[in-house]
């Protein structure tokens, strides 16, 4: 398999300022947003700012900081969203479930009885995304 | 919702030599086994070994050490089973997926046209996991 970064992905776009996100955390190692197609309510996405295809494409010195951004922000997301639970995933490779290709983590708040949509159903509601991400901010 | 540390879990009976378990990697930090009711081939656990319930109650200064051996043998996994990808999957809570409370990731190889079994749907088969873990103290 490839392991080939292509400066062109969506993701990339978006660090450089190409494309629009919803941002709920920046810093000069990691970036969170919201993801467009949300699997639940709160559904953030944790991306490095190095480039990195996917979770062992990571140098190893930035492993570290890059996850203690993870959990920061992981911590803000179930707060904010008030969740019960929190469910993270992190794909490599389209056989493993990635879509794009600059290294990510999910972060979906979850609760009792609520189940995960499933990946790339739809597009979440903007108004709904945007609401979601000013609880994620006011959780930090 | 309770974050409190059962030292009961099995996990940490595991960790102190009281369960068997199929390891892979262990050092100071963390301990690797094969999952007994593996998602498909050669699905993996890595465990820090500081009590910790979910990712949200690793100490700070434990995320970047545990994560960079939870990278290590991510590449160990993939490479040993000759993975074309790689799924990582990290639960909190029961309604976030998570059924035993110490802190762990899956580490799960994928290829092309294989989905992963439902969560807790069989143990394996004791022989098929000895020989994936073979494969994956090889892969390092």
């Amino acid at each position: 398999m490839s392991t080939i970064y292509d400066p062109q992905n969506i993701f990339a776009k978006i660090l450089r300022g190409e494309l629009p996100s919803t941002k709920v955390f920046e810093d000069d190692v990691a970036l969170a947003f919201m993801d467009i197609m949300p699997r639940g309510p709160g559904h953030t996405l944790v991306i490095p700012k190095v480039p990195a295809r996917g979770f062992l494409d990571l140098p190893k010195d930035v492993v570290g900081p890059y996850m203690e951004r993870v959990q920061t922000v992981a911590a803000a997301v179930k707060r904010g969203m008030g969740g019960e639970g929190l469910t993270v995933l992190q794909f490599n490779e389209s056989c493993g479930g990635q879509v794009v290709f600059h290294l990510h983590f999910h972060l979906i708040p979850r609760w009792e009885g609520i189940a995960l949509k499933a990946p790339g159903s739809a597009m979440g509601d903007r108004a709904e995304i945007e609401a979601c991400a000013a609880k994620i901010r006011a959780g930090f």
